[in-house]
């Protein structure tokens, strides 16, 4: 919480508006947008592109946890929901919808603080393997392409492997392309061709 | 929070165990240990093994949220944090060790139940992106070993690639070996032998 957050909270009633807003600037020099009304919820909070969003509602229904969380986008960005109560099973819908912090009992100033820098620190750890996982994901996928290529061009052109291998990459060089684009470009020719 | 949960509670303080035990057994039918000692706090949460850890510390020091994370094993199962005030860079040490509920303003008895249940929510949730990551990435090696002994083979005995790859096949599934471990046999023995 050293640097200024930009945070929007989403939040009917103007008495406790005002209270986290003080809150919020007592916690430091943070740029507070407050949204009142759901319409148009998810556009506003998109423009204003914030580090977290602030979610309070008395008694959520599912759905409407489930609309508030969306609007929100928590794989964007952090989502911190504060209930006053919560019925069973709420919890867990929040958090699977991608709600960062989930917090009962109200919004009180002096445990803000902790829940917004908690909240931030999950969102990016979550970020981070999800980042991680979707690059293997693509490592794998382009490397049976390439695999897929070289098989082809094996083939096609009786090389050995490690010919067909560096005619791919000279091909990429020479293109300013990448290898995995070439790659498909030889698996799509080759499924039009056949 | 509909099966019983076995949980740990670690608390120095007696009354408040007891009062902590009284709300989670109002919110199910779950298995309670409260350990009071720090030692030997690692093996016997290992032991028992249980769904959550719930630890409550008033004030604590970034060295003791460590050791007591670490004991508990967060990548193991849930564990959930009470602390009655939480000093700048606490929340955010104790979320990167792996905490997964940390809660300010202490442990009170309506707020547990929904506090258990996102903890361990949010624990399977990021256990099973972590196993997905592991998967691929242990696909993405594999792969390339599997590559990498075709190309040995296909150099070796002047096989062409799906031939090598039949080889390397027939020859797990004669062995009752994975294709993996066959590839690795011949890339290990490839180098010896070179």
């Amino acid at each position: 919480m050293q640097t200024p957050l930009s945070i929007v909270v989403v939040e009917q009633d103007r008495d406790r508006a005002l209270q986290i807003i003080e809150s919020l600037k007592a916690a430091g020099p943070h740029e507070v947008l407050v949204l009142a009304e759901e319409t148009g919820l998810a556009r506003r909070i998109q423009e204003r592109n914030p580090d977290i969003v602030l979610i309070d509602i008395a008694s959520p229904s599912r759905d409407i946890l489930e609309e508030l969380t969306l609007a929100s986008a928590p794989q964007e960005r952090a989502v911190a929901m504060f209930v006053d109560e919560s019925d069973e099973g709420l919890a867990k819908a929040a958090i699977e919808a991608g709600v960062s912090a989930y917090v009962v009992d109200g919004l009180r100033p002096e445990r803000l603080k902790p829940i917004v820098e908690a909240a931030i620190t999950r969102f990016h750890m979550f970020q981070q393997v999800r980042a991680e996982l979707q690059a293997t994901k693509r490592a794998l996928e382009e490397r049976k392409v390439i695999d897929r290529a070289k098989g082809i061009l094996m083939k096609a052109k009786g090389l050995d492997e490690d010919a067909a291998y560096a005619l791919m990459r000279k091909t990429a060089m020479s293109q300013g392309r990448k290898m995995v684009d070439v790659a498909e470009a030889i698996v799509t020719a080759a499924g039009l061709l056949s």
